[in-house]
This record gives C-alpha cells, structure tokens and sequence, in this order.
C-alpha cells in the first residue's frame, strides 16, 4: 500500500510542497492565480467555494482564506459579502468628456447600471465645495455619498453637493431613480455638461475599499469634477473615485 | 544635577518618548510629517542630512534612514540619490488634450522642462503598438525609454513608439533637444494632435519606482495615447507613467 502522504487530493492536483519554504496560502494563490491568467478561471466568473477550494487543496479554511485574500490585494479577484469571490473582469472603457453619463457608458457596455444612495446630509459648503458651486462660503447644500455599479460590481463611489434650495430633497429623488441624469430630469434639469475635471491616483482607505468591494491599498482614480446645467450655472460638484481594476478612463 | 535622561537632545526637542511602544523611527517620521504639514518644513524645500537629524533625535542614522523611508512611502518626501531628501510639492496641474505639450505645461509652472533618453533600440512593432501606429504587425519602430523632469523632479517615465524608416534616429535627436515637440520639429514635424488618450492607474514596480525616485507601490497615472501629425498621419504610440503624487491631470 503507498504511503498516504504520497497520494494527492484530487487524482488532477498535484500536492502542495510541503517544508520547501513556500507558504501553503503562497502556493494555492499561485496556482489560482494562473489559473486566471490562462483564462481556466474566467474574468467575472465565480470561484469555487471555500470549502471546496480547501477539499482541493487539502488545507484548512483559513488558509484557502488567507490565499484568497492575497488574490484580492494583487487585484486579481473580487470578494463580496456573502456572495462568494469572482475573477476580475477587463477594466470597463468609460469615456470622460463634456457629456459623461455614467448609465449610458455601462448600458452600452452591455451592463446594468444602478447608484446607491448610501448617504445624505444637508451642511454649509466648505471653500473648495462653495468656489467649485459659485456659492458664498457656507452657502447651504446637500451632500450625498453614493456608490455606482455595473451589474453587482461597484465601479466608483463618489461625494456629490449640490445648491439649496434648488435641489432640496434630491437625494430622495436619486434614491428613487438610481442616477444622477434620472434625478435631475425629476428636477427640471434635461441636460448637463461638465465644466471642469481634474483626474489623480492614489490608494484606497480602508473605508473606500469596503465600499467598492476591493482590497485596501488598491489603486483609484480620483475624478473632480464640476457640472453645469443648459443655461450655464453650476449645478453639481462631485469627487468620485474609481476602481482602477475595473475602470479606464477614455478621454473625449 | 539632574538626571541625564531628563534632558532633550536640543533645548526645543522633546525627548523621544522610549519604551512606550511607538518605534523611535515611527515617532520620528511623525514628528516630520507634522512640520511638512504645518509648513515647519516647506514644500520643495530640503530635509536636514540623515546625520544632522540623527543628532536632533538623539538615534544613530539607521532608525533615521527608516523614518525618512517610511515618508517616502508615503509620499511626503523625495528621496534623491546623493543629493538628499526633500519635502514632496503639492501635484503639477497637467492639462491634457489635443495640443498637450510637456515643456509648455512645466515651463508655464515656472519650473524648467527637461526629457532623458534612457534607452532606445530598433525593434518589429507588436499588435497593440502596429494597431496604434497603423501599421502592419511586425513593421520596424523606434522605442524610446524616457523621464521627464520638472527642474530635478521626475514627473513621468515613458515608452514611446515611432514608426520607422520616417523616423530614424529620432532617439538622437530627442537625446539632444530634450523634448518630443523640438526633436519632431527637427523631422520637420511642425505640429501634432492627440488621436486618443486612455487612462488608469496602478501601483508602481520597483524599476519605475526608481525611474521616478519614489518609493516602490507609490501610485501612477497611466497615460496611453497616440498622435496624429498634421495630415492626420499616426507618428507616436506612447505610454507614460506619472507620479500621481506629483501630477494631477486637468481634462480640457
């Protein structure tokens, strides 16, 4: 009879190498990682279950854990709360110009489009807010933290102020609608253009990973933006930040 | 006589505060985070020498040399091979469009514009680059490794493409003149355009990261673009890599 140690966990996977100075999670992340750069794990689909990967492999819970968060800081995968972990799809074209539409870019991509309210606040405007607004320092607006997806992927998050009292309750009416276009249609406002935008890089906090469903520390594009409406007066002033992994900025 | 512990290493310093946890290194790149924040220690200007701050702290230079690595990585300060350290400026606003131009942009900063050829060969062009350039897969390019500095601050790294035999020892002229727009004028190319321009971000290798002198994992602004000449020919295929610590890109 052969020694047990010499018979691997599926008749397919070869055995872990054990006491050779590469970490167990090490060599599982590796072996998915692969395993998605030769398309056998294809972008946007789902993993296997933790249980099943650690049946696979042969190790505990934790481990096959451990490998998956290491998959999540290298960008490679995506983990969601209690909807299992998925491969990262191609970064999605988002063209940025005069006339952005966040719905329209990700419907025509094929994808359905949908912004979270996930928070709102009626507050006196900062320097940057009330001189990006045109407003007096302190001037009245409400504020909103939102989250954008494609289909369950979160793309951006942003903070968006507009003036009071011409947008009172709007946060409702974007609750309700799901898009920045849709609630200022519900307020009279049939088409915007943007006036300015400034783009940087930087890596995500703690908080902003949670939001966007990716490891802290990746990358995003920060996108500052100011809009204005048919008559030329300022409207909306909005830091959104994307998803580096999952977006690519197309300049108009 | 009062106990020699009780005295700080200058009149103005407090003490470090030993055995409570914090590494002296850590409670060092705080305290100089805090002046560059206050402006104690102004943007662009030079830090004390590794020696000088080693005798204000009371530490030898290796616990310094890792306070200022860790503001390195954080972005805060520059770290220059044999001419010190200095505090990092607030990003260069970087217009970018049809007619972008990197000496214009720097030198209307008033900061003084240069390009460094760091590499360049001869070399069939692969799909992505024969695509951009219009070119039939395989067709003979120049590659250009270059860095672009504001006075002696890296603010980018690129690889540029140009088709071949039109361009031939471009390389040379670039190495001479220092800048894309004087080494197409010298081919006579009086005026370009941007075709397209798509951007992301990612994190920065080790060799980029020393190409740029910041720290390895620093964010960049990926900038891919191409440029038309004009009759609307395809001249340049080009990937930059800014420091988004010391760029913002301003859409047009």
């Amino acid at each position: 009879m052969a020694d047990a140690r010499d018979i691997p966990v599926t008749p397919s996977e070869p055995p872990l190498r054990r006491g050779e100075g590469l970490a167990a999670w090490r060599q599982i992340a590796d072996a998915l990682a692969g395993e998605i750069g030769s398309g056998a794990l294809p972008a946007g689909g789902q993993l296997p279950t933790e249980a099943a990967l650690a049946k696979r492999f042969g190790v505990n819970r934790h481990t096959v854990r451990r490998a998956l968060a290491s998959l999540a800081e290298r960008g490679l995968v995506r983990a969601t709360q209690g909807r299992g972990t998925f491969v990262e799809q191609a970064p999605l074209a988002y063209p940025i110009g005069p006339r952005t539409r966040f719905s329209e870019t990700v419907t025509r991509a094929g994808r359905e489009a949908w912004g979270d309210l996930l928070g709102a606040r009626v507050l006196a405007a900062d320097a940057e807010t009330a001189e990006a607004l045109g407003l007096a320092p302190g001037a009245a607006v409400v504020e909103m933290l939102t989250r954008h997806r494609a289909d369950d992927t979160p793309l951006s998050t942003a903070r968006t102020s507009l003036p009071l009292p011409r947008f009172a309750a709007f946060d409702a009416a974007y609750a309700r609608l799901g898009s920045i276009t849709r609630a200022f249609g519900a307020f009279g406002v049939d088409d915007y253009t943007r006036l300015s935008t400034r783009v940087g890089a930087r890596a995500a906090s703690a908080e902003e990973a949670a939001r966007l469903d990716i490891a802290p520390g990746r990358p995003l594009l920060t996108v500052t933006s100011v809009n204005v409406d048919g008559r030329g007066q300022r409207i909306q002033a909005t830091q959104s930040l994307f998803s580096a992994d999952r977006v690519e900025l197309i300049l108009e």
